[in-house]
């Protein structure tokens, strides 16, 4: 047994460690205290984000872009395993850096089934998914006393593997190519064409928008949104009560009768003869 | 127009305004920078989470407990809404922090609703849902690729009202009294006994903990497990790969040919005569 244990202690002294770890989406005020404390002590970051370069600019190790970069990946999630595997080996403490949470799409499970399969220690570290950054931004509650006691994440990507899951509200991410496939599986699975849906594209960023549209609207799929596009869909998204950041949707107090001509400069409050 | 605009801007000045932001599943590690710049700069913070005792330390102006002490709500909803638009009328910046993230079972958008409609500025700031927190704790990823592609949540809370969305994977909230309820309502929906269930009590802290059943296990209601607790159903809950940190779930390296009786010492890596 003190053979075992000694070898133990060793092996953990020789070894690095990787924190697979959740970024949020995108606003380093988003991130977790835990990812600033790992930028400032690891050895190495592995990161896949673009969205994510003001956080990367605190990191004290060595950086390592093994994202997506035109839409393509640099590398294969098997070199990228091997990467962090070869690291944390070399005695390294390993930050292995994902947009929003590394367990909602993030395929932060296969990098930490191959590191334990290895006997390199890891950790998940939850982050902000990109989901909640979408729902706050849009004022859309995921789950809300009276309409909606369940909700479901899914993904627009890719468009063929689309499913509808039969709760009340139901999240699309990567979703900017798959408005109408979301529209129609909706509709296939008895939602009514007046269903609202909230489209928010780059949530919690300076450039984020909001839009509303009915699964009706959608299915024509005349409009283009940009991505990344997350997309709620259920009555929890029906009302127009922006939840982002009052910069980007001013306050308009109207006391007059006719509210139509500022429509434009923000979210108007009509108190007439206030 | 001049008119509209100074009158909003007097309101602006005159006005404070309330931010309401999940603190997250309880580590104070895993607030948001956002929450903790919030938290030094608020005049008022209304809290409800007993969890988030060391967040709530920092703060710097006026705390005000408003949660559930004893399993009795202190303060009815009303209340607490009219309360947040009292502070923010009065000129204050008022923090409103809720236990993981405000749109996912937090009522969040109850609060957003009764200060809008009375023009009180408010912002939502997400943060780390206990339900990312359990899916790390556990390391059971909510989606997976060809394993689990979409994921729902839903609460055990009240049990009577439990749904069981079509989804690949299904996280309940607040479950610790729901849990043969839970094996039900997914066997009656078509899951089969043997599909494996994590359950995870007080993810993100120190006491947090992990135990792996199946529904067919669940059914029998004789176990009980400490709340918090989030029970994560589906085939991403299957292995044993916590995801917690390390120190929860020692690693053994063990070079022997019979592991057995080390079982009981963490988590057993078994590589004979190594």
């Amino acid at each position: 047994m003190s053979t075992i244990k000694e070898f133990s202690s060793f092996e953990k002294d020789a070894q690095g460690k990787v924190w697979i770890a959740g970024a949020g989406p995108g606003d380093p005020d988003l991130a977790t205290v835990r990812v600033l404390k790992l930028l400032r002590t690891a050895d190495v970051v592995f990161y896949d984000a673009l969205g994510t370069h003001r956080l990367i600019a605190k990191a004290r190790g060595k950086r390592i872009f093994v994202g997506k970069r035109n839409g393509r990946h640099q590398m294969s999630q098997e070199e990228i395993n091997r990467l962090l595997a070869e690291a944390a080996l070399q005695g390294k403490q390993v930050l292995r850096l994902k947009g929003g949470d590394p367990f909602v799409f993030g395929r932060g499970s296969e990098e930490l089934d191959y590191l334990r399969e290895r006997g390199i220690e890891a950790e998940v570290v939850p982050g902000v998914s990109s989901v909640l950054a979408a729902a706050a931004e849009a004022g859309a509650p995921l789950t809300e006393r009276g309409v909606s006691v369940s909700c479901a994440i899914a993904s627009g990507w890719p468009a063929d593997n689309l499913v509808s899951p039969s709760s009340d509200t139901t999240v699309y991410v990567m979703a900017a190519e798959a408005l109408s496939r979301i529209a129609r599986a909706n509709l296939e699975a008895g939602r009514p064409g007046t269903t609202p849906v909230a489209l928010v594209s780059s949530a919690s960023l300076p450039e984020a928008r909001v839009w509303r549209r009915t699964l009706a609207q959608l299915l024509e799929g005349k409009e283009k949104f940009p991505p990344p596009l997350t997309v709620i869909v259920g009555e929890s998204a029906r009302s127009n009560r922006p939840g982002g950041p009052q910069t980007r949707s001013p306050v308009v107090w109207y006391t007059g009768t006719d509210a139509e001509a500022y429509k434009g400069e923000g979210r108007i409050l009509h108190y007439p003869f206030y």
